[in-house]
């Protein structure tokens, strides 16, 4: 008793469930979603996929995904200079630029210090980040990596690594989402929202 | 100030939000996890859409998806000519199938009745399935459309289309689902799996 699809739809199947967050039932229903669309369709998606890995590269300078090297962040003359903003992944920089509060550079570390995953500092475009604060006209680094253990890890490792330069290093803030209720923050994000507090 | 990637990044992610069942977020993490892939992951998702588009046909008997016409199915010389099993959709079809449990043939609908989204019943697979009636094979019709309005509608629609005809009409038995709890199962659900008690 045959309990698998033919073969083109079970490889349409098991590609889509390789994919992050991606389970069987979900690659199942995008399988059936693109067998029933245009063709036009499904080969907008293949071309995309082709099309990404051959014009997407890692910028020179800060490492963030780009068509062209130096990305457009790093070109803008209407950029602030004097700040760089280190974060884990290209991703990360896209959330910064949303907030639109934020008008210095970038530099992407390609993910943070974790010992059980085999990532190292000398894994992270650190070097790059240090050639870069060679230069006078960086007067500080804000280090927005994810508030987790890792990135911790890796701010602890930064902080000490640029202490002894004649540099501002800062970091953001932790406390309460905007919009969440205090009954349900953890006690860590509590007790930072409570030392980290400001005057009204 | 730039709150879009760059144009391949930007289409990669369009491309997977438009698929069923992925966000924004979730297309954002699938791009940026094939431009970390292998160049021949990538290619090989990409050759799945296209490959499958190409090769993927509905069977002429039953309307089950499949790469050759008619299916593995209808074309087995073991499976029981007198049963047919009526469902909406294609991946219906292998979810019968897991079940172990059924060893005849099946009709695919294509859909289910539905005026709200303009279904009628002449959008169906219906004649097919009266032509397929008219050999003296088949002896019964099991009608396994989903246990909602719209199915419920087509299950009605059938039973008074197929009544008289010399068959045996069922359908699948509605009750509790097994590992479940009769605390938590809704009224019209206990409701049938009183209606539909059986001897012990």
């Amino acid at each position: 008793m045959a309990v698998a699809y033919d073969g083109a739809i079970q490889d349409l199947i098991d590609a889509f469930a390789r994919l992050p967050g991606i389970g069987p039932k979900g690659a199942q229903r995008i399988a059936f979603y693109i067998l029933g669309a245009d063709e036009s369709q499904a080969q907008e998606l293949a071309d995309a996929v082709m099309t990404a890995k051959a014009k997407v590269r890692f910028c020179e300078i800060c490492g963030n995904v780009c068509e062209v090297s130096p990305c457009p962040i790093c070109q803008d003359p209407r950029r602030d200079r004097s700040i760089i903003c280190v974060v884990e992944e290209p991703k990360d920089v896209m959330s910064i630029e949303r907030t639109r509060e934020y008008r210095g550079l970038y530099h992407v570390l390609g993910g943070a210090i974790n010992p059980m995953a085999d990532v190292a500092p000398s894994d992270l475009r650190i070097p790059g980040l240090l050639e870069r604060l060679k230069s006078d006209e960086v007067k500080e680094v804000i280090m927005a990596l994810d508030p987790n253990i890792e990135g911790e890890a890796t701010t602890t490792y930064l902080s000490r690594l640029l202490g002894p330069l004649d540099l501002k290093l800062t970091r953001l803030a932790s406390g309460l989402p905007v919009g969440s209720d205090l009954e349900y923050a953890d006690e860590i994000t509590l007790g930072r929202a409570l030392t980290g507090r400001s005057e009204v």
